[in-house]
């Protein structure tokens, strides 16, 4: 939300990157980075053929991995899992009250949410689209909720525009909408349209525009009746003797555009931020657990590999557990072990997939959680679910899109915070974090200090099993390491989000793994499966 | 959706309003009409000081009667209800399997839906400023879930745009706003803006237009990822080696002006279509169900009022219950009944309402319910929610915004039918009317005919508590008749979203009998109390 881009900071830029994470520049900047667009999903993977007692290796129990063990045990192959963490799901993961987490360094946090209330600290909310996603969700029972991306009544918010005073999303959208018709509008009866558009076509324009954009019958948007019914009423209708409503007055184009509160007026069109959008119910970890309840017994938990080789005879992991070393053998290996970690690991690949392994930065994120003893955003604010935008390094505020109206405490998400201040965050204790979530965010809403109950924190860089938040692709990387990355080499192939076009994403790691999956058996009946 | 304003018929002006339903042509003539605009709501009417054994009895327990009977039984009044129906809630009011109804003329219907599966012939969404049934859901427990009124990936059809082929609400939407962007940044660049934008605005008007917009680096839309990320991909991102996008080719201006989808576009725009809005889970009569827990004993149903007479000693109301005659006494009376049958009951009013009840006319509706074998609009077009929209009679089709992903048999509501298509459909057998929106509905949904299982129509016109939707105000008749329905007449005052500016809302129902509660109980505490 600065004025003027040419005087904008790498620091700046970031921060306004950050403003819109989930909105419109987010977007665009993830967009270039290769993000961000439908699923190609067209149905479970299909693996025909007997694989002949062929075993499968997988490294990693996220979304990638189990999808690939669940299909490949389909398929009649021997698999094992080996996973870091104690629980499924990886990135997929909720902080429900009563877990602890350790972060790299060693800060310890208890969370102290109440029972029912949680934050997920990866993926939180599922684009209609991602196909592989809701169907493995169908497939296996997990219940989905609407996930609310965008509420009109939720506030933007930037530290100069409007005297650093939030103002309603709505207000914010008609206003904008209202000023562009008026002024095309005015354009197209002053002619400026002629060569462009039929005579004809500029009489729906216009046309279209009254009814779009809310102008009166002279086509300006203006305080009435027309824009009201967009903005809101300055006195809003009611019951019996004194219902009469009165109108509200527009801010002006000027205040508009110079606050830069449009900026995060497209969120909510970007593809993957279209309604219908989804949680599931209780938390993103749901659907870890759903997978996980299909690999009983498949999946080695607190396995921490230390040495991928393989020769002509098979793949051989080395890996710690229980206080030991251990080697598992399989016929083949996945391994969906995010590069920032695996980049550490010593692997028996060919030099160009060794290369590029190294090469893939991870996006460095922070999201708070932060407990509140009411759910003030509702009682005072009728604020229900859906996210307000600041230019504040906490980005953003989304509140929760399920139990509207519990009594009790409530759980936000305090702040998403990406870029240049995600270091920063991510350098600061987890207590130092949450207090800045609270200090930041009551500028937004002045309840927060008073109602703040408890918070929780995670730095994406200091996630022990990720050691950053998704593998951060432009077109130049992906132009000169991805085919490599893509590629089977010998008993070993790699997938998980940062093998797919839509990183960050869980519908990438699926369809990473399904594709993984594919070809590899495609090899193994080739070449006649076992070693 | 008719290409040519001048030419339309009554008609067809009345189905282009059908069309958008809840969308923005609908909404703006209920605006004209005086409809559609936010709650007052301050909280609870506080009727203080005790009214010393004042009796009032309580004509409909709708959720107007039941507000009423609720607030002044808590204020201390001797408090009846007389209802006409066998349940509470009146318009508020869910059709679930096992249910039965017979409309006027004797036409019974037998629900057969499955268990779970419902229809709210009437209000069916709530908005989330509409305070005062929000509160009244939180103060008595009725749990709220989302109601997914825009889905991106929804429906609009029109029988001559695009050939007649739906297109999805996303590619509509993105290219209209494209479109509108590229022209308006066209505008500016020749200088077109200079007398109504300064140069400095103009700037950040253009660098807005990119961002909103989806405007490629010269300002265009056109095919390329900025577009393909709001309209979507030709060939959506994948993983692994085939997972690279295509983009996708917009529309032309003259394609998306002709087609008049645009029509539909601005309906979640409309202050009260704005996210977040509600519905109760299980059905709207959870509410009224809620209501009439708080009352028990109070309410007499399949009470019939015949006759309603006050002189200086109190309210005499006749009534038919259990085969029999009735009179109920009070010193006080709210009339919730609507205009529509209040206007066939003798009444001792005074001629300037006498006359005024006999004035506003009633709108006509018909919903009808479909129960599919599947829900196909998820399995197989990711419609989940939300609601297409259509110039056929039917107006719309409405996914249910719960339950997804639920194996076995799904309810659509298969048409929301206005205007002179509402009596054309009123004077149909429920089975044609449900025949109709099936054929109709399969223009859109190809499905429709092998998977339609059964269905429930209900015609406003023809139910027996209404004889019609809603009181259908506009500007004129509101000047001339309003403050009058306004007054208490004597010792009866009248109450309902009738005598609100939110008409057709449970809202202005509920701030309407608030409303008169107030003013009776001010004139009972200065009259002192009893006859």
């Amino acid at each position: 939300m600065q004025h003027h881009r040419g005087s904008m900071t790498r620091r700046q830029l970031l921060a306004r990157i950050g403003l819109t994470a989930g909105g419109a520049m987010m977007y665009q900047a993830m967009s270039s980075l290769g993000m961000a667009a439908e699923s190609d999903w067209k149905g479970p993977a299909k693996l025909e053929g007997n694989p002949g007692g062929a075993s499968v290796l997988i490294l990693g129990a996220g979304l990638a991995g189990m999808t690939a063990a669940y299909e490949m045990r389909k398929a009649g192959y021997k698999v094992k899992v080996l996973e870091f963490n104690s629980r499924p799901g990886g990135r997929n993961w909720t902080l429900h009250g009563g877990d602890s987490y350790t972060e790299l360094g060693g800060a310890t946090q208890h969370c102290g949410f109440d029972q029912g209330l949680y934050l997920n600290p990866g993926p939180w909310r599922i684009p209609h689209h991602h196909r592989a996603v809701l169907s493995y969700c169908k497939q296996f029972g997990v219940a989905l909720e609407s996930f609310v991306q965008v509420n009109y009544n939720a506030l933007l918010h930037s530290q100069k525009g409007f005297g650093g005073k939030p103002q309603r999303f709505r207000d914010i959208d008609a206003d904008y909408k209202g000023h562009v018709a008026e002024l095309l509008a005015k354009s197209t009866r002053q002619r400026a349209l002629d060569q462009l558009v039929s005579k004809e076509d500029q009489e729906i324009l216009l046309e279209s525009l009254r009814n779009w954009g809310a102008l009166d019958h002279d086509f300006g948007y203006v305080k009435g009746r027309e824009s009201s019914e967009r903005r809101g009423f300055a006195k809003y209708p009611g019951g019996g003797v004194s219902g009469a409503p009165e109108f509200s007055e527009p801010f002006t184009t000027s205040d508009i555009l110079r606050s830069r509160l449009w900026t995060a007026l497209a969120a909510g069109n970007n593809y993957e931020m279209q309604t219908t959008m989804f949680q599931p119910v209780g938390g993103m970890d749901q659907i870890g657990k759903a997978f996980a309840r299909q690999l009983e017994g498949v999946i080695e938990y607190q396995a921490k590999v230390t040495r991928i080789d393989q020769d002509d005879a098979g793949v051989s992991v080395s890996y710690q557990a229980g206080g030991g070393e251990h080697v598992a053998k399989a016929d083949w290996c996945i391994c969906t072990i995010p590069l920032s970690v695996l980049s550490r690991i010593p692997i028996t690949v060919g030099d160009a997939m060794n290369e590029a392994i190294g090469k893939l930065p991870y996006a460095a994120s922070v999201k708070m959680g932060l407990q509140f003893k009411r759910r003030f955003w509702e009682e005072d604010e009728a604020i229900y679910g859906g996210i307000s935008y600041t230019d504040l390094p906490i980005t953003l505020i989304s509140y929760p899109s399920t139990g509207y109206h519990s009594p009790g405490k409530g759980v936000l998400l305090g702040g998403y915070v990406w870029g240049l201040e995600a270091y920063e965050f991510t350098s600061m204790s987890p207590a130092e974090r949450v207090r800045k979530a609270v200090e930041y965010g009551a500028q937004l809403h002045p309840q927060y200090p008073r109602e703040f109950d408890n918070g929780i924190a995670v730095g994406w860089h200091r996630v022990p099993f990720t050691h950053g938040c998704f593998g951060q692709w432009n077109e130049e990387l992906r132009s000169q390491y991805y085919s490599t990355l893509c590629q089977i080499d010998g008993r070993i192939a790699l997938a998980g989000e940062h093998i797919s076009y839509i990183p960050a994403w869980q519908e990438g790691a699926i369809l990473s793994a399904l594709d993984v999956a594919g070809r590899l058996h495609h090899k193994v009946m080739a070449t006649g499966g076992r070693a």
